[in-house]
């Protein structure tokens, strides 16, 4: 992909788990300056591990200023048009949902670039997904929904790494099927929210999980 | 700023900084460990996600053991001489404020000097000074101070960042209008908690947060 | 230590740790995938730290896929194997106690090996050992075992640590003397769980600390 095309829709994905984490510092009660603070977490801290990881150089989001747009047009946004609580948890899961589908693809790729091998690559565009939300989740003191059992998060995030994996090296890579690559995760995380899809329990014979939805 | 002295301001944050760390583990009924552990969390972790973000060499956290020294000695200062439960809360926000004040000065320096533009060492500053307290707050699981919106805390860091960004730039950096900087941030930080002085809400039409003191 | 039975020490020691983490997922009522990135998490989270730190390229559990094999195991092994809540806390301490035991002096070798000084490879195995439990229990939303009062944690991981460090300065480390370090650590970790070990609080004088086990 054109470098410019893979900045756009990396930011794009910035400003999707930017406003995830705004809307969840307006549920929250917490400031403005909070508002930015938990959706520049998000949105940046996820590619911020990957770079670290990749070591090649301090992360995009410290060095290019750009990267601090999205956060802070997520706080205005959220701060300018959400006008009640109710509708906020399903936004948070949408706006992440986006943000999820994206960075699966860009994270996977940026690490294919770096030079890591396939299986390096998958596993960084998974953490490059799940991280932000991860911290976004810990940070506010509540469980990660990654580990919602009654959800598939995770999951989706694995199928775009590995099919943004494959195109790399297939050589069929481009914005229509990268693209095309986060609509498939972006809707397969809807419809799993919708028709509550979920995985096995992590150990077989428990009947009744200690687990609450919070 | 001339190396040692540059040292040994960073050495003071870490104190003051390790102090609301060994503070907060006296207070939650951790043993001397805890209290060390948690010290150096506050202490060093900024520091160390700035070092890391700068991608020179292991940070100097760990490379240079005199960094160990405040976290030591804020423990041992906490071990003999806090006498009671009631200050504490008050005592840790004071340290805290000492901490906030000197890192944001001192992590936008050492950004600045390892090449940094100004908009990242301004982020990197904040990010050193606001780090550490962030990890200390969700490694004792609570929601990080940074996120009360019943307080100023992110907005003097930046203040403070942005006066040594300019100070920096314009030649004027020395002693005395560097650690000016921090006194300003210091005082506008004690300010803030003593007039409660706070910034608009996530968003704007929620009239009553949920968001409750901890 | 041969290249091979450093690695395979690691590894066992990213198992058993993984272990600890897929049966907390399952106490927590957690999926299958949130028990293997659980696992991941505290299995890889603190020997991905010291690479980071050390700054030598990309941290191994990213660039050699080998490191996805022990979590993936340990899941297998708890969704198999594991059938009731009531012994699982015993279980998940006994397992974190093999990881800390290995950690603590793979990551001090790791560390020395990169060149860096007695102290901070000391300072580098304990992060190692102690942080991925940190993550662990961070993500997991509970206060970090490390900090509980009615227990000792780090103290065994320094003392490994500080055994490493000796016997590498001294030239006398081998499979055997490294192994033996090993359980030496994990005989006193076990001894302080039975025995109820505990080093004093953080303040000198207050009685009844406030911590609650959770």
């Amino acid at each position: 992909m054109p470098l410019n095309l893979a900045l756009m829709l990396d930011l794009l994905g910035v400003f999707f788990f930017a406003v995830s984490g705004s809307l969840l510092a307006a549920r929250k009660g917490f400031d403005l300056v909070g508002s930015v603070l938990l959706g520049s977490l998000v949105g940046l801290g996820g590619g911020v591990v990957r770079d670290l990881v990749l070591n090649a150089g301090p992360p995009a989001a410290f060095s290019n200023p750009v990267y601090m747009l999205p956060p802070l047009l997520a706080a205005a946004v959220v701060y300018f048009l959400v006008g009640g609580v109710e509708r906020v948890s399903r936004l948070v899961l949408t706006f992440d949902a986006g943000g999820l589908a994206l960075f699966c693809i860009t994270g996977t790729l940026k690490a294919l670039d770096a030079g890591m091998n396939a299986a390096a690559a998958l596993l960084l565009g998974v953490t490059t997904a799940v991280g932000g939300g991860i911290l976004r989740d810990v940070t506010a003191n509540r469980v990660p929904r990654v580990f919602d059992p009654q959800d598939l998060y995770a999951i989706p995030a694995f199928l775009g790494a590995g099919l943004a994996t494959a195109l790399w090296h297939l050589g069929w890579l481009n914005l229509a099927t990268g693209t095309a690559a986060a609509v498939v995760v972006f809707v397969l995380r809807m419809l799993a929210l919708k028709f509550k899809w979920h995985a096995p329990l992590a150990a077989r014979s428990w009947a009744s999980p200690r687990w609450r939805r919070r």
